[in-house]
């Protein structure tokens, strides 16, 4: 595969003129250049540059409106809603983990549920941005209906991914973001297009039988969700909390509803955010879990979730992008 | 294997006389009867009668107080502690469901920190109990360190239950309620007494070995989580929720201050209440929900997680019961 060297700003240009191309404003554009950028920098690349084009074409098709501007209501002493006013989520969660940030850590815990949202990225943003503040967090999204519950063979959840984060203070948090489908769209996409097997297991073909082929599970089959009955149920608690639980449709709606240009579908998101000092009532509950998390970081043949894109994180130096990728995102940017 | 024939209240009077006799105050002798007749009536066996012997253990060994009146403390607008003062856990959740759901009601969304309790029951008790007043409901426990993290071969975690309840108005509400470990030790210990082989992938053996012998397991060896990488998560965010999150003690903590006497532990628990009606801003959030329930119950293959708990539920009559365990159970009652 032939590579581009991009420095992290020339990618966050690249970006944020691809979207002010498209009729972002400014608001909107840095929060996706952001997000966009972020992922590329900790090399989770099903969810940076790759997405670009997605973002473009949701814009072009006027699915989504690149000046939304989010709006924040508190509905009861401990819960916030957002209404993204179907903007793309960067720039509604940039405001919706500020405020829930500040409700969390004055009642101990919050909830906000988010509607009327185009997600299109991972969920450590915004797990990551509370647990830098000292916080718990916990959300999930729904998508298109790709994913089949254990024993079925008819979609019927989203990839439906979910994410923690622990906040460690001084240490960038633990986090893991993993879709509740064995694999996750983006990557199934991925090896599609670079030719590569899934494991068996990932996903169903076109005919409801295994197959080890991605394009055959991105173009009519169906994923399955990972770890069998226990995952479905987590799959299962995903789907509700992030559509009826905040007011907001189900995977099967949006597939329904979508205009299919390629770009992010509305939907919603529920994000929790808790005190681990409050609830603990220990002024040392951190010293606490660093005992745990040192333990792990040091057992062979372990590693700590999230670890691997903070490693990344470190290195402030250019990118290896996919050639081709950049050319694509280069012309939507000129 | 002889069965004898109980209703359920004789085996709800078995319990209480063995928990009197053994120094349990009529309040905790009734909350811990209770829980253990639901298992039974539900068919959840490894939490039934099978668990009486370990009850008594520990109040005879002097681990577990008897007499404990738990007691609750608000310590921020949307949190409470509960100090279950080293008692058998389920008089101090029959508290704390009961000021959770009322505070998550006022709220939208709350949180209770339970710490000093002996848990030794399922976990859907407490979530059922949630949601039959309108909540959202998520909880979870550690306990002694029995299972690997995917990738090692040391104990870290306990089977780390976690469970979620979704409400359905005038129905039995929609409940998981999984050990987050590959399968939960009263399985694996049943499956030993019965002599049955487990899948592999289950465990280790004490050689760190992949082995189908539950009692390798059970004795000397290690249980994996479920679903590799992503159920370790899972049982990673259990373990810190459980524990430092409550300002409770880690499972590898917890299993060097026990006393192994059989019985159960003491250790932390995390409930979380959340009120959908509030979060999502939609009367009608229910209807909504019911039409994916529906889907799920009308699909070929598929079971919604706690029915076929619910379907024994509605059998009022009596139960057959491993003979040599209710012998147990009346010996230690009479």
């Amino acid at each position: 595969m032939a590579t581009t060297s991009l420095t992290l700003d020339e990618i966050y240009d690249l970006v944020y003129g691809a979207l002010r191309n498209a009729g972002s404003n400014d608001e909107n554009a840095c929060a996706v250049s952001r997000t966009v950028t972020h992922a590329e920098r900790d090399g989770s690349h099903s969810h940076g540059l790759f997405r670009v084009a997605g973002y473009v074409n949701s814009l072009k098709s006027g699915k989504v409106d690149g000046n939304a501007d989010p709006e924040i209501k508190k509905v009861s002493p401990s819960v916030i809603r957002v209404d993204a006013k179907n903007g793309h989520a960067p720039l509604a969660l940039e405001r919706a983990t500020s405020a829930l940030a500040e409700l969390a850590t004055a009642q101990g815990i919050a909830a906000c549920a988010i509607v009327r949202s185009h997600h299109f990225a991972a969920l450590w943003p915004e797990t990551e941005a509370l647990a830098e503040k000292g916080l718990v967090a916990l959300t999930g999204v729904n998508y298109k209906n790709w994913v089949a519950p254990a024993g079925g063979s008819e979609p019927i959840f989203g990839t439906n991914p979910l994410s923690f984060a622990w906040p460690r203070p001084s240490k960038t948090p633990l986090v893991f973001d993993m879709a509740t489908a064995a694999m996750a769209m983006g990557d199934i996409q991925i090896a599609a297009r670079d030719g590569k097997q899934v494991p068996l297991g990932t996903g169903l073909n076109g005919e409801g039988e295994p197959t080890t082929d991605p394009s055959q599970i991105a173009n009519g089959g169906i994923l399955l969700p990972f770890g069998g009955y226990k995952g479905s149920a987590i799959a299962l608690m995903v789907e509700l909390m992030a559509s009826s639980m905040v007011g907001e449709a189900f995977s099967y709606e949006t597939a329904l509803s979508d205009n299919d240009d390629g770009g992010p579908a509305a939907g919603g998101q529920f994000l929790l955010a808790i005190s681990p000092a409050i609830l603990s009532g220990n002024p040392h509950w951190a010293t606490h879990s660093e005992e745990l998390l040192a333990k792990l970081e040091n057992m062979e043949g372990v590693r700590l979730p999230g670890a691997r894109r903070h490693q990344n994180r470190l290195d402030t130096g250019p990118r290896d992008v996919n050639s081709e990728l950049v050319e694509t995102v280069r012309n939507l940017a000129s």
